[in-house]
């Protein structure tokens, strides 16, 4: 491995967050694929696509050498199993739309902390470790809406998504700047602000202003 | 290169592998392209994005250097040849979608057994050579059905895709295990597995029971 | 850095023109953007994808450590700038899909001829420089169309576009060849024919043959 870590808890940590983030994107994506009625390889397929591909990413933009999963494959083996458990429950579900939407909050909350941490340990500057958050978090969810053909998330009218993951990146600082010892404070303040403003936006309509492409007169 | 290899043999094996999965994977791309009535250059480059996609994605995440077509840009002259010949002579397929599933099936075999090889002549576990026979294969032909706007093959309701290609990199590492000292019948064996259960699935609807929504009552 | 720069000058000329094409394809994907009304932070998110997405691929794919907009995030912070930009100004613009197709087209002119020089600062041969061109060009404004579902610019039916990457990139390379002292025959070389190709094929129709599935009988 080509860089060396500076404290190793919070890379324990951050194997834990990996894990976290590619066990629940990877139920959002079967969801995904009970919605497209796939078969349970298909349900795989597309849940390790969502679990994986977000931090496949990062790592590869950051050269951290290996892939998360590729250096602890019970990554896959969790989405896989993930992927069967649903394959089996998902009509248990009375909205599957919905769980996947509030799934892939919880997901991305988690996702976006790992980013950060994850730029951190290879001891990038903070605008790197901001946009390594939002990247590991939007980009799995993307791929998945891509591949499957469904509105991406990510770029849904007037919802926060990609404000909630950049949020949470700043709050991630914050909580590192607060409590430099531990990742802990970092990782609960991204959640609740990544979570609380998915939330807040998905029950009450909460927005930035969208463009309008002619702003009303006064 | 960070890495050397175990064996000489295979790694001829793989350079051959490679090319013959380029040049079926172009041709589709070029069909595929056909059906969406680009110009000759518009052929090749899906053809090209078609041909060396997978197996990009692949030598990234696997941090083999170069990437195969950087080692040997014959890759994309092969690529473009192809795009070539089939912009002057796809008028006499007589069904164009036919053929790109058929052609398909056909890349799909060998790119597989491409991507177990690669993954294994750089030391990956057994895991990780199965997830990268079915990311190779995979690959490409996604990015070519997203990028042309069609539906991806790899998805198509009630098709067995990912399973062939599963089933294949199944097999080539039981071909392997039964003969370490050759890759021919790792790849004969995983060609067999991957082409016989797409055919199936083709030709007798063969497949695995799809999710849906409402399970019949008993 | 696991290499060398053969000439210093064209490194900072390479920082230049990386400027220049991710912040006029920023534009571009932050006037997608307001077609899809995006809120702000959606016009970031499309700016830098479509800003950085080409020029990522190519550094990734060429193993060329860290990746320019890590090496440099004020590229970032560019992008970003004229997302705000953007969001601010877009009514102003009469037609933004026309906008979009112009300014499309300069950055594909500048990040053609970037793509070129980046492949050749690593040591690559001629082809792949080409090669790397057309990439560096093609990609970004390839993921803001899938992204954001709109028909992608770069295969639509019967225009000039990976054709004047092309012709832009071989340009480029006329352009070293004959002044091989400095970049900027290249760049002008490269911007000319790609531009002057794109703006061709949108005010006067110039194209190469389509694919037809029946050529007329003569």
């Amino acid at each position: 491995m080509p860089f060396f870590f500076v404290w190793m808890v919070p890379m324990t940590t951050l194997v834990l967050l990996d894990y976290a983030s590619v066990i629940v994107f990877a139920v959002t994506g079967a969801l995904v694929a009970s919605r497209a009625q796939l078969d349970v390889v298909g349900f795989g397929f597309v849940a390790c696509l969502t679990a994986v591909g977000g931090g496949t990413v990062r790592d590869v933009v950051l050269d951290r050498n290996p892939v998360f999963w590729l250096a602890d494959p019970l990554n896959i083996a969790a989405a896989l199993l993930a992927a069967v458990v649903i394959f089996f429950t998902a009509h248990w579900v009375e909205s599957r739309l919905k769980a996947v939407i509030w799934l892939d909050a919880v997901a991305l909350s988690v996702a976006v902390a790992a980013g950060v941490l994850a730029a951190r340990s290879v001891d990038q500057p903070a605008a790197i470790q901001v946009i390594m958050g939002v990247m590991t978090g939007c980009l799995g969810g993307l791929m998945r809406d891509v591949v499957c053909n469904e509105v991406p998330l990510v770029l849904k009218q007037g919802e926060l998504y990609v404000t909630a993951a950049l949020a949470g990146a700043v709050g991630a600082l914050a909580g590192l700047w607060l409590s430099p010892g531990s990742p802990w404070a970092a990782i609960a303040l991204c959640a609740a602000l990544t979570f609380g403003l998915r939330a807040g936006s998905i029950l009450f309509g909460w927005r930035l202003p969208v463009y309008r492409a002619r702003p009303p007169q006064t």
